[in-house]
């Protein structure tokens, strides 16, 4: 029997670690390197189902966090799972809600971050005021309602079931840039012990189950944790967590970990997918990643542009006739102008944010379509090359 | 030379004042009755333009006086006009700004308002605090920046003209509910006499220019200004103002003026066009509607469905797998069940926005175009008939 889960690599690029590939779900082919935009409330802000569609979006990523709060994992599946319940016919991931719940209560220089201000010297605990962890789970108090909650990975495990994801994460302890080595490898240790339970508690045979390199900032524990997901029996492996300030930083993580990973399963990089850091994680090895700033800042009105961003909240592009990207294929751009698109955000009209996200969405989609190509090509060195003496 | 405006009459009911036509403009033919969507900033809330084609929507109704505000009609003029600055290729109307600036600084009680309460005895003459009126035009002050701004016939034609719509209207006073018989007899023959600067001041043949019956509640200003504006060569006639409290006193303000109005050309019923409307106004003879209601209604979690509405924004609809109208071709009804969409306003996704407007507007112009085929095929009667058993 064909497994439910796929993944084939199609071309490897000599000078990097960069592959192209495909990734078979039972909803759907993922051609990868993908970027999946992230709809953590089961919708991709301001965009509809057909908007994704129209841009070429392969899979998305939902949060198991915010749906098991509202409107529940247990309607949604007596409603037919997350695809029929948000109209999505493709695949889809769900993350655990471990970085949510980690991340509760947390200030802005303790907050668990992907990269983010390292304090030096500060050394907590994990968990805030709101989060409390033991060896079988999280307590945590959900943040629309105050009611106490509890995370487990069987819950986890269960919670994603229910949800029905094609792909989605085990869940894992993420720690802060302010934790230090010693509770960064206890939080490891428990992570892994976490994994090895959700393994024990999967009962469908149909999704993808994807375990988390955690080890913050620390390349001993990096290595000793690829190296233990490595020998675990899942569809895919993820890297999480504290990267580290910088992209230096989250590039270190890379090197570290990605060449202890199998070749022969996918590897996500959570939360990541801003423009400059996708070339560099695909040039690292990575098959997938997800990230909510590109639809945040179109949101806020920052629009994607080659080498930066135009400002479309401001009146500096109030009477420019100019699409927001020559060229583009997307809705936006194709029917309206920068002047329109500012209009639109100073006169506060909701469908600025539609236009702009479904350009922005274009643009991140783009630049990892350029990517897979050339790697197909064996033209990335190039690629890379023209990127930086450009 | 063929006019750029024509109206062509397909049927008439034999038992009421409807009928069926068609309205050929320079973007297109309007099939009528029609009901156009608001689009008061050049954009109908939360929808694109690919929407609007989706559900069939004919033509859309802009506001010169907000964009006259911003972000400016010569900023509009010299992207290309109104088509090409919202994307939308089909036929366009624009209303003069006259409603808009009479509401200004108006308290609830003394607004000018299609339907409203009447406070009996009270008598102010027209324009609150924020308007001054004089026989040349209307001064004003923007409710967006405070600024001095001035409105007369001559530059409500000149801005209409810059927009570039296929139709418009003439710049009228509106008067309030509050305003009595003599008040509203000095503003209707001075809006009579705008109306003939109006027609003066054109320098365009491609647009069709709508002048507009007011003389508020009272019969004979009401027929009046029917008679006068029926002697107008213009190519529709439009009624406003305040038609009184209740549905009865619009249908009374309707059956005084209609019949004074030429069979040949359209007649478009100002600022109407929830359900309960459209039936009666399409019997007393009216051709084209404006209505914000059903987009607006759709914004607060209110969807139209046949007998009343479902409010989406409470918890009733929480597990409800139907979609908000069983046969509704719309894209929220075919892709969504309630609870999805109740999921969407609770969780205040603006996709939530989208999906309802698109369903109150498929609603509200299914409506329509039932009535239209009704009176193509000469069963408006039993239409009717159904409805009131029904």
């Amino acid at each position: 029997m064909t497994p439910a889960i796929r993944f084939e690599v199609l071309a490897q690029d000599p000078a990097s670690r960069a592959r192209a590939g495909l990734l078979h779900t039972p909803h759907g082919t993922i051609a990868t390197p993908a970027l999946l935009p992230v709809g953590t409330q089961a919708s991709v802000k301001a965009l509809g189902p057909d908007d994704l569609r129209a841009l070429g979006v392969q899979c998305v990523m939902v949060n198991s966090y915010h749906l098991s709060l509202r409107p529940g994992a247990d309607l949604i599946a007596q409603l037919g799972g997350l695809h029929a319940f948000m109209g999505w016919s493709g695949p889809v991931m769900t993350d655990s809600g471990g970085f949510q719940v980690f991340s509760l209560g947390r200030g802005p220089a303790e907050r668990v971050s992907k990269v983010g201000p390292l304090v030096p010297g500060a050394n907590r605990p994990s968990g805030g005021g709101l989060v409390r962890i033991d060896e079988e789970g999280v307590s945590f108090v959900s943040h629309l309602d105050g009611s106490h909650r509890r995370l487990t990975p069987e819950g986890a495990v269960a919670t994603q079931e229910a949800l029905g994801a094609d792909l989605f994460m085990v869940l894992d302890e993420c720690t802060s840039l302010l934790d230090d080595e010693a509770y960064t490898a206890l939080a490891l240790a428990r992570t892994n012990r976490w994994a090895e339970r959700s393994l024990y508690a999967r009962t469908r045979s149909d999704q993808g189950m994807f375990a988390i390199v955690q080890g913050g900032p620390f390349r001993p524990l990096r290595e000793a944790s690829a190296h233990f997901v490595a020998s675990l029996p899942v569809e895919g492996y993820a890297i999480g967590g504290s990267l580290g300030p910088t992209r230096e930083d989250m590039l270190r993580v890379l090197a570290w970990t990605v060449p202890q990973l199998p070749e022969d399963r996918p590897r996500h990089l959570l939360g990541i997918g801003t423009p400059a850091d996708i070339l560099p994680a695909v040039a690292a090895g990575i098959d997938l990643m997800d990230c909510a700033a590109p639809t945040r800042m179109a949101r806020n009105g920052s629009l994607l542009v080659p080498g930066g961003r135009l400002n479309l909240k401001g009146a500096a592009h109030r009477a420019d006739p100019a699409p927001v990207e020559e060229g583009c294929p997307c809705l936006c751009c194709q029917n309206f102008s920068r002047a329109y698109l500012s209009h639109l955000f100073r006169a506060r009209e909701m469908l600025a944010a539609r236009l702009a996200s479904l350009h922005n969405l274009s643009f991140t989609l783009r630049l990892v379509e350029r990517l897979r190509r050339a790697i197909l090509e064996g033209s990335l060195g190039k690629l890379i090359a023209d990127q930086v003496s450009g």
